[in-house]
């Protein structure tokens, strides 16, 4: 496995339920309108306490301020697993050869899993340590001039941050009724669906003579992202039914996938080896799973036929774990 | 020729060119997710100055209020031309029967003429007076249980408002070299041709690498209207190219039209008899036009082959008026 680093320096921003009306503006034209914008890397991930945006320092620019918005200190490099265009293992793939050994080095990591790849965000500051660190693993790949050359230590600054020590807990998990499926569509089709997912992503909170009480008691997991022209969609069941059925493509099998969402409290950014926690378990349990980091929790998404052997062994895991500092709070959203 | 006076209480509002990011979020649900808001009547039409946006009440109270919107005084009323459903003569048809006799009692009308048919907006207040006048004149219609029934004097109270004196003013007109399309589509399609309403209306000033500058140098009006499920799109030829080709429906003469703008300075509200002088004029040289009030201008567009005729009318009517305050300047708009 080779990992890409890429151009995009990247800016991780919440903003409030309340408040995603004052950046539509901005939103729509990010999402619909590409010759408006140089914006290539864009995820918008909709959880029950806020909406995580995640874009280029190119989009980032062009945000208002607001007290809606809040801001992670930092701007984020990315790493992208490369692969042949489907995306394969996610997680599990990356958590021996990647997600470790950074973890190891009390780097800490956003993760994003998409339809196509899975994209690894470190902070700028750290890029030398995880270069270094990474490249005792495998090959790292970065763009010169429109081609791949490869990376050697020489690419990085000797200025290596000395990472405090690990402070290893164990975060409760939850895992949500819903079923979900990851999907994609052609970008150039995505007109085609705007004023459906229009409604989905801006208007499915506002109750109008009662229609949306139905969608605000459910746990809401929406994400959007749209990076170097690919378009990935996580959504459940219940807000697919929403979508014509022949625009949306999800891979051969349809498979239909749970969630854990991991944190019973805001995560924060200072924290490492959360990644590495719930990544290792699944990669020893030989389980398949898509990762979404936002900015407040974490989420991993399993097929749906093993969640039971993720929730058995993320159980375990709580026994394992002589040092862990909070005990596993492990139940299901209330619907 | 009858009339209808419809239930929609309107409220006018003129959006700062630099605020309309503010309204974006309102103003994308009200175009395309009819199953989110109860709003019957809106109209927006960007002009070089700002953009008029009116609105049924229903749709007004959820506007936020900020520095960028400005509201007129008072509720508006709207009486409707009965027609066929195709739009014939516009305001060379209402100019004798309802305009004039409106400027005679000196009430103040706002109109709006759509691809359907023609709007004339009225200050609530001055109901009882209007409707008392025109059924002098035509017969009024207006809906009770979903039914038109015949209005009569007795549907009106006899607080009957004496206007102050109609103080006759001429304004200087103005003509844009734009050449107009007016056009609708079914309300079904929008969501086609939504991406591309949304770039034209919201970011078609925002320069990104100079693309826009072209834009920005000439005049700008564009009108979009959503009434009782019908679509009325006024917009030039140059933005017309911006559309795909099929989906736009215009009538089978495919005509042009040219525009007069009436106003050399905010016209106000409290003036009338403006649409009279125009819609006089027209109506004398047998002149079919369709009339489109914002804010601050009035806006007549005539068949392009009569532009000429047109613009010597008005200026025939400068020198007929011995009473005119301001001189008619009468030129193309810079280009």
């Amino acid at each position: 496995m080779d990992l890409q680093l890429m151009e995009h320096r990247v800016r991780v921003t919440s903003i409030d339920k309340s408040g995603l009306w004052f950046y539509s503006h901005q939103i729509v034209k990010l999402l619909f309108l590409r010759h408006r914008t140089r914006c290539k890397f864009f995820s918008l991930t909709e959880s029950p306490e806020d909406y995580t945006l995640m874009l280029d320092e190119e989009a980032f620019t062009e945000l208002p301020q607001s007290d809606f918005l809040h801001v992670a200190d930092h701007t984020w490099r990315v790493l992208n697993v490369l692969s042949n265009g489907m995306h394969t293992g996610g997680v599990m793939k990356v958590a021996k050869s990647v997600i470790a050994p950074l973890a190891e080095h009390n780097v800490s990591v956003l993760m994003l899993s998409t339809y196509q790849t899975d994209f690894i965000l470190v902070r700028e500051d750290d890029l030398p340590l995880v270069i270094k660190t990474l490249l005792a693993e495998l090959t790292i790949y970065k763009e010169e001039n429109g081609e791949l050359v490869r990376m050697s230590l020489s690419d990085v600054s000797d200025n290596l941050k000395v990472k405090s020590m690990f402070n290893v807990r164990v975060h409760p998990v939850q895992s949500p009724a819903n079923r979900f499926c990851i999907l994609t569509l052609d970008r150039d089709t995505l007109p085609s669906i705007s004023t459906i997912l229009l409604d989905v992503l801006f208007y499915s909170h506002e109750s109008h003579e009662g229609t949306a009480a139905q969608d605000s008691e459910s746990f809401r997991f929406f994400a959007f992202s749209l990076i170097d022209g690919y378009i990935s969609i996580v959504m459940d069941t219940e807000i697919q039914k929403k979508f014509p059925t022949d625009l949306l493509l999800t891979s051969s099998s349809g498979e239909l996938w749970r969630m854990v969402r991991i944190g019973g409290q805001p995560l924060g950014f200072d924290e490492c080896g959360i990644v590495a926690q719930i990544a290792g378990t699944l990669a020893t349990a030989d389980i398949s799973a898509y990762y979404i980091s936002t900015f407040n929790f974490d989420h991993a998404l399993v097929p749906e036929d093993v969640i039971d052997t993720v929730i058995t062994c993320l159980l375990e895991r709580e026994k394992n774990k002589s040092e862990c500092i909070a005990p596993v709070l492990l139940h299901q959203w209330q619907t």
